[in-house]
């Protein structure tokens, strides 16, 4: 059994891979890490576990959670895993950080983007980007890996395929996202109070937000050239999932089998990515609860343009599922171990 | 012109008033007292008042707010409005309290049920429980009302006819209520966090919710003697609303039409109170955006029992609207004034 | 590996059961039946399923579905269960079905709350009350189980050890019960139009829902003698979960630890059943993605009334879950086989 | 007293001008006609109008309504108003359509697009697009007007300023729109069914909804030729508003003052538009409740782009008070008449 200890277990992301992590037939879980809740179980915070997992949440020991622990996930706020995960780094673990501080090649682009300075940029050239369906031969070579961001892995996985084959204008591409709450975590505010989300829809740092700086450094190392997007975040009045609009002008006529084709050779054997047929388009009840990305597209003759709609679950394949899913790869697992489960759609 | 001003004016109560008030016939609303948004625009707090009314928030200042205002609306927290409101009541002012501080006839109840002690139980004496449908006159005769809690509004205009007809046993009255998130107000906590309540439902304070004693006050002053009760409110998943589920004993058998001649008799003029007729159950739909007070009722023969269905606007008749009402009076206007707008089902 | 198939596999509590037999680790599904969807994939109707489970869908084939299957889950609309089970039974299958139609004892109980008479009351001698909490030895001995309906397995789960106790006066019992929109399935309807249900709540079919019937005749069983409760069920703006908020007259004057007792021993060792302790109560986000039924309650001593919060996941103990549970029984698996996972929280 | 009827009055969009009329001070309502619900109180159909406003439904009958009405509005299905108005219009009526049957200039475009042939081309030369800040001059002069749809509404008065300008190119025009599920109207449908709405978004009729040439033809007007634009509608878990958010790439370099006064000159006395100034943006909050439209954005520098976000309430702006601002119009009153309420945000 891998034994797995969670920083940061009681946050959203956090717990979603305590949920996750409690039904992996290969992991025990060994710590819960929480600073806000340490000594109490984890059941009384989360009363979904009461009768089925309750054990008690640990303050943060990193000589105990090394010695204890084979693989460490953090799901701490951008700034606090740039100080506690070298620690556990040279301790020889293998790591799998849910914040923004090991997912960039450039330490420039991360604090022009994140506005702060990187207590260990000499890290960022062990740390792979850990997207699976793009990356996987850099996540194999390494024990730190940097989770994708929930945004930019709904719009990375739309757009490879046709970047890759150089289908598409990159300057064109448009990804206009929207998001449930939990992508905001459960610290309370104004912005998330009930009676301020409920019945409405607003964009929020639109053309600045930090994900399109991820979505930019992957789509340029497909590239293999500078790309420059347009990211308009949304938050909707639900939960969970994450449904991305992409707009681009494609640079010769394509058919939908055509485009079609270029997605299913791109990837012809990704346990997670469903390709939607020609009228059918993805909606985020048909992932919620799964690890699964959906992705479906119009091809626009009018406008000689794509539109692509990708879904996910923010909090699985955009955070714990996604996380889990590059243990398994570390571990040498099937990568869909723990994964099977059907999302729920009801 | 009445000239108005709003103590709280951008809490959830006070931005409903400023918007009631706002489309007023007889009302110009003076000042808007906010210690948290004082020198800024209301429409920047509420954008839904922008190009509409943009008027500047205030800081509290008594003497200004008196010598300039006939009336004074205080939507401050409980024990603020106790220290507050006797200032402008001895100037002579007119005031509709919509915290708890003047709703109740003995001191005693208040301190036991809130917890702390009145800094002027003297004013008691004075003030009006500001529910018309029970207590216009006494509210004509004053110039301090305590404007009603949102829960007892929807209890007591389901129970008062039946209790003053003596139709029903008191002690077996039971009160399962749902409310909307507004009625918690603005202020973020857990609690009230969009991922926390969205697809939700909780009960909360069962047996202990300050609400309970001001029905029973009321209900034993119909009574003429004392009545206990058992009340649950819930936290629904919707902004606005309340519904309330009402059990209560038969003192003898009464068919739909005897209880239904029982509330037409006594309500007979009220231009707020909508009865529904037989097979037809009053809806949060059916009030939200409107004064009305809907009520349904259920005779069961099995059980002999009456379930009554009531359902108000927790921010109208449950706190401003119900406070522009009592202004009507006070004034002597029409009661409907300012209140006719149905509500908006959609 | 147990061979099961689904009737009516499309509906909502149809494809609940698909996705909790798709990963139990002891079940095969080998007939989806779908009269509206025969010969389309069910990743087609449900696309969570895509690239997980493509099965297509069949008619209805009794004698291919009895041949190849060793238990049929059967969840059809009231009145065609009982034409098509007896046919299934008398081939010998283990059956059990979630309408209606085979929970009674009494078929004159039945007759007047379905208003229809049954096909085949003589079966109604064999069929078990599939509440394993409750009737687990009566269970064991059949191959036909009546599975509980939604509300009344959040009610009697409640219920059961304070009437078994004698604790509470029977004729005091009163079940104000929310649910979410799935327990009323998958045809559209006017009453079921987002727009209409959206930030709404409402009562419907007060003191003549036909759960009471259900309710009552388990009650009395228990009791031993004729029990008459009140039952009123509201529809919720929410997808899943059903949250009971319960009343009744304490027999004797109870602390909260003397109930809590009675639970706890007459639970001693159930696997789905959670106790909240004094100051915790349940809600539909504890237990929404489990089999759960979380109970909670508080003594009002000021009335002598006990008021006791009951939370389950409508789909799953209250339907597909429980099915699944009754299936473990009749094949003498652990009871929690297939169930363990914890609920979503969000 | 303007004597108003109303045709289609218990769907969405008729019962929302049934409310806007209801409370004009200039209006009579003289008949509410519905196939569906003849005969019956239209506070039976829609208890919010109990108590207020309880005319009775009546059947079509052409005759009488001309006869006694001065304005008639239609809120039909398309293709039933190309055949009823006709009748109407030829007795000297004046006419407001909610449909799409009046809003062409081209009858190839409409049959094109609505895949059916026009009954009444001739019409459609008397016939103006009834979006006034953007065609007040060919309003004033007809009595047949075609009110212009939700999306339209919503895209054309945050794009016009711009393509007026020339500031922008027009063949990178994308309108990524939200809208509350009301804009899909009263008929129930899978589609629209609580349990599938709840908690989804999605995207449909990717390319091809109608309303795309409603848009191509209002801003090849402005710019004076043919403009295509994509155009992406998706329906919102929340009753009301449309958010949609757009880009463009800009001609030239333009600071975020500079586009703001292309704005704020377009729109210099437009009652019902709010600009939005530097850092803050729409929400469907803003506007639900109001006849305002909210218009702010965002330049990109870094993609020479600019981000516009506009809000609108879809059954006031984008049906019936932009019937009310038209008919205002037709009748010589205060533009503003009946639609000074603000929006109620919570």
């Amino acid at each position: 059994m891998i034994r797995a200890s969670i920083l940061g277990a009681t946050g959203y992301a956090g717990i979603e891979l305590v949920r996750l992590l409690y039904v992996h037939p290969e992991v025990k879980l060994v710590h819960l890490v929480s600073q806000s809740f340490a000594d109490q179980p984890i059941s009384s915070v989360y009363p979904n576990f009461k009768g089925i997992f309750e054990k008690t949440c640990s303050r943060l020991d990193i000589d105990q959670i090394a010695e204890e622990s084979d693989i460490i996930f953090a799901s701490l706020p951008h700034g606090a895993s740039d100080k506690v995960i070298p620690l556990l780094y040279e301790k020889g673990k293998k790591i799998i950080d849910l914040s923004g501080d090991f997912r960039y090649k450039s330490v420039e682009i991360y604090e022009k983007w994140y506005g702060s300075s990187h207590a260990r940029p000499d890290l960022l050239k062990v740390s792979a980007y850990g997207l699976p369906e793009l990356n996987r031969q850099e996540i194999i070579k390494t024990r730190l890996i940097g989770n994708p961001g929930c945004y930019p892995t709904s719009a990375l996985l739309a757009l490879a395929p046709l970047v890759a084959d150089d289908a598409i204008q990159p300057d064109t591409i448009i990804i206009d996202s929207k998001s449930g709450t939990t992508g905001a975590g459960r610290e309370p505010s104004s912005a998330l109070h009930f009676s301020e989300v409920d019945e409405n829809i607003k964009a929020y740092k639109i053309a600045t937000h930090r994900h399109t700086s991820e979505i930019e450094q992957q789509l340029g190392i497909i590239a293999r050239h500078d790309v420059t997007v347009s990211f308009t975040p949304h938050l909707l009045p639900v939960k969970r999932g994450i449904l991305s609009t992409i707009y681009a002008n494609l640079k010769k006529h394509l058919s939908f089998r055509d485009v079609f084709d270029i997605y299913s050779n791109y990837y012809s054997s990704e346990p997670f990515i469903v390709l939607h047929e020609e009228g059918s388009l993805p909606e985020i009840k048909h992932v919620n609860g799964s690890n699964m990305c959906h992705i479906g597209f119009v091809v626009d003759k009018r406008t000689n343009r794509i539109i692509i709609v990708s879904a996910i679950d923010n909090l699985i394949k955009g955070a714990g599922g996604q996380a889990v899913q590059n243990m398994n790869i570390l571990f040498g697992l099937d990568e869909t171990t723990g994964l099977k489960n059907p999302g729920w759609y009801l």
